[in-house]
């Protein structure tokens, strides 16, 4: 038997509390299945239909027959061998890009990856040169982010986040705190709208000013948009607005086209020096962690685009009601039920699937689970996305999985629980 | 327009000549498309169907309704939603890994990957604690090695390899080496089945000893079992021989399966102190690199399981006749052509894809494309599985995409290159 493995032998990122965090969240919530869930982050699934796989190969196949002129040996090759590093539907993203975000980019600065993770992995990966580097990500941010950058030893600086999105002038401030440290700040993790897991969003002045910050201290940005397709009215996406190759857009199917196929894509145009873009250096690394991203699952998302003339948009036309209508239902629900209590407080998003909830008591792992066992509803303690450092006053609601009866049901549960813990 | 990136201000992986060489040479190969290719080791293609795909997919949801009891709603969320991070088919790879590799493990220490490639980094990065920590692999090796070694700043030591696989007295001076110079050897990577580049095997008294060695020791031994299947007798791997949890064992379903889905898989029953076993480990990892891998993809190899017992030597009866044609045919033309030429030699695998043929004179690059343009013939240049280091006086031939016709053509075109360069 060899010496047995422990934390002191394997990797740093192991012993973090962050990587376990959403395990351990997941484990808890398991052992409770009977509660009602304003905790998963996961796409609605009313629409969900084993026939739509079949459906989507055969339209992708389809594509490649009539519009692409492919033979059926060489059909059956794109589906079966091993494919292009950077994916064989990079065209197909761009045009759906064109489309839906007004986002003008070649196919060649495109790498479909295995879902947004992979991505934000590679991204992580190519800017960490030398252990001056590091990133800024708002307080509190996705777990996504913070795993990729446990794994590419990356540090990341918080920045200070408010209702209306990341703090500008505490960005500023924290570049300058970054410098004078001999830290060298690579870029900035952000998601403009709908973040996870606060669902706020920044409007255009925002956003615009933050591409000026960005550009001054010559740092890029990490732009999620896994939410933005879901809200009342759109704004455009920080890359819509970027003229100057500052934005590396982050894109995920996981919500608007199919959790279940793990595709996802990064948009690079970044120039390298010595030729090229970032998106080749991304494939370069990427072909030594994954190869290239299953053709089938491609094939998948790709149907999906072909079939709804490449606008997510309109093949999300069910889903985003569904989402606008929860969203609504949960604020209502939350005000009558807590809108008179005391230091009881949440924010109002337009779209994406979370509502930040503040309380005046402690809001931990502990308290999950009385609310899990004793009042049969689930959330997610804010804690968890500020790496276990703070956050213990907030909840996180999801309201991507609930019917009109559930969230009735839910919110009052979360009322009983709540109102019980007032002073 | 942001500082352009370079290689200084890029991980130090993207500057390594070895994470470029095989997009290189793939560009070079895609110059002569009409070149009989002895250099791709992709799986034979004549039986791929598209229809199979469907086929596989309904098998699965058969599965789950019939033997595991799932309500139709429960089966699409299993192809549609997210995942377990260890996979929905780790418990049908164990029960292959019993029916085919007589290797008998729990469906726990087993995490399904997109590929091999992504378990490959999972364990280097699992392993990468500290500056002191370095792995040993067989020199040439497989570039998916060399490459996640690159990407997770895990240096690594090489081990003289003979027309015996790896040599083991050479290991164990490594680890004296290594140990001297104040390193920590965590494991050894090997291949002992008709290893890629060379097509070497290991008899079993070599992989008694080889475990002992680990043993004693104490390190990992990172077993690649990709081409294990394809041979005329089969010898038991490492893992089944393994009675002390020494051996990580590495599967691939793309030679085996479909390269398509990209599916691999760890099995990683190692116990680890505080509890549980080293697939819980990866787990976390994966899932902060790419969440899970995907349902649809794992669906497509759970498939062709459940319509061949879990038997994928039953699977491959036909793909497996072939290849043993392939290798006898070609080694048959090799001995026609090359046979009399001195200092012209091969070995004689008697399974997988490949043969390594050395020559009397320098086989790089330039030689390759030489060999394209004016011979019609592709092969590749051993130095890259050397990261340009050595044997630069051999070539790996592929013979797992051939028919006996471009067999018989391809070898004369490469006797006509190598006669014409003899002294």
């Amino acid at each position: 038997m060899p010496t047995q493995l422990s934390t002191e032998t394997l990797h740093g990122s192991l012993a973090d509390p962050a990587i376990s965090s959403m395990n351990l969240l997941n484990e808890l919530i398991e052992r409770y299945p009977r509660a009602i869930s304003m905790a998963a982050g996961r796409p609605y699934e009313e629409f969900f239909d084993v026939g739509l796989v079949h459906r989507y190969l055969d339209a992708y196949c389809d594509h490649l027959r009539r519009d692409r002129k492919l033979t059926e040996a060489e059909i059956t090759r794109t589906l079966f061998q091993y494919g292009a590093t950077k994916g064989v539907i990079a065209g197909l993203v761009a045009r759906n890009l064109a489309v839906d975000e007004n986002i003008d980019v070649p196919a060649e600065s495109v790498v479909v990856t295995v879902g947004c993770q992979e991505a934000l992995f590679l991204v992580l990966r190519a800017l960490r040169a030398d252990d001056r580097d590091v990133v800024l990500a708002p307080a509190p941010t996705y777990v996504g982010l913070t795993g990729a950058a446990l794994i590419t030893d990356t540090p990341v600086r918080p920045v200070r986040s408010t209702v209306d999105g990341i703090d500008l002038d505490d960005l500023v401030h924290q570049l300058k705190l970054a410098g004078e440290a001999g830290e060298r700040v690579r870029a900035c993790y952000v998601t403009p709208d709908f973040a996870n897991p606060t669902g706020t969003s920044m409007d255009v002045r925002a956003r615009r000013r933050l591409l000026e910050i960005a550009a001054a201290h010559d740092i890029l940005l990490l732009e999620d948009n896994a939410y933005g397709l879901f809200g009342a009215d759109r704004l455009p996406s920080l890359k819509a607005l970027d003229d100057s190759a500052a934005v590396v857009y982050l894109g995920s199917f996981a919500k608007t086209g199919m959790p279940g196929a793990r595709v996802g894509y990064v948009v690079a145009d970044q120039p390298v020096a010595g030729g090229g873009v970032l998106a080749d250096q991304l494939s370069k690394l990427k072909g030594m962690l994954t190869v290239n991203t299953s053709p089938i699952a491609q094939a998948v998302i790709a149907g999906k685009l072909l079939l709804n003339d490449y606008s997510l948009t309109a093949a999300n036309v069910r889903e985003t009601a569904v989402y606008q209508r929860n969203l609504r239902l949960t604020l209502d629900a939350l005000d009558r039920a807590l809108g008179a209590c005391p230091g009881v407080g949440w924010n109002t998003p337009t779209g994406g699937f979370f509502i930040t909830v503040t309380v005046p008591f402690t809001v931990d792992d502990a308290l999950l689970e009385h609310a899990a066992r004793d009042h049969g509803v689930l959330f997610t303690p804010m804690h968890h996305f500020y790496g276990g450092k703070g956050g213990f006053t907030q909840l996180r609601l999801s309201i991507s999985l609930l019917t009109p009866e559930l969230i009735e049901e839910g919110v009052a549960r979360l009322a009983a629980l709540v109102t019980g813990r007032l002073p």
